[in-house]
């Protein structure tokens, strides 16, 4: 990445750029266990987050290499733990997108003040993943067995991952 | 229950006799993570599962016990793990009607050719519910500590419950 690799809150704008890697990564079935039948509208309905969530992109010169999703896990008595979700276009990948994005998801949760980040399905086969997310501090919590079909690996674990923020 | 009770698929119509039970649970703050401004309506889109999901109600003598939503916890390739909820009327506590109620639910996983159940987002402290489980055969897998404001307890932990079912 340039210096110029910014990240900013995504726009209704950006989704046709979105879409592409967002479906390519789903169609993979090595990461997300999202409905197969996923159009470009139903998958905008899930990733643009609306307040107190968000959804932020990471530009470079122009270019979009990759977005993130951020905000409550739950509601109510459960709203005080965040979560979040990641897909880095696969031409951009080794660059070091998925950290940029990663830690700004855990900064803005602790300036939101959140008590902790939960990820609910982290594919224990994604291991750029599993060590990036070890690597900014989430423990694994426990592993769902055989809760994911990987294309490559067949069945797979899924990780809840924790951090605390407080 | 008398030998009268018994579950069936639950209708628009029996919505009104799920709502009161519904929102005392969910207001009490001890055992879901649902946001604290549901509407009769927003609760409903919740709680009344479409195909391949289903809602049930125990009924007896006409009157509605309990209601528990059963399906797939989540799409693709995680469309094989199934999960659950379950409410019971305040009033007919003690009685069993979880327990029927969470062995409908097994069954009906079983019948559809789910390969296990998970629950996401059990209240540790809500130990009648978590001794249910474990008694069907559930094992805790994981608890994400301190997940859940619990209005007699605090902070506690949210449990990620499993039962394999091939």
């Amino acid at each position: 990445m340039s210096e110029a690799a910014r990240i900013r809150p995504a726009t209704a704008a950006d989704w046709p750029a979105i879409w592409p890697f967002f479906d390519e990564i789903v169609r993979a079935q090595e990461s997300y266990a999202y409905p197969f039948d996923l159009t470009s509208e139903s998958a905008r309905e899930i990733w643009m987050m609306r307040p107190p969530g968000q959804t932020v992109v990471l530009e470079e010169d122009g270019a979009i290499l990759g977005s993130a999703t951020m905000g409550p896990n739950k509601g109510g008595p459960g709203d005080h733990i965040g979560t979040g979700s990641f897909m880095v276009d696969g031409a951009a990948r080794g660059k070091g997108v998925g950290r940029r994005l990663g830690e700004y998801v855990v900064q803005w949760h602790r300036e939101q003040g959140f008590h902790g980040i939960q990820f609910n399905a982290v594919v224990e086969t994604n291991t750029a993943a599993v060590k990036l997310w070890q690597a900014l501090g989430f423990e694994i919590v426990g592993t769902v067995p055989e809760a994911f079909r990987s294309q490559k690996h067949g069945l797979v674990g899924l990780h809840v991952m924790y951090l605390p923020l407080a």
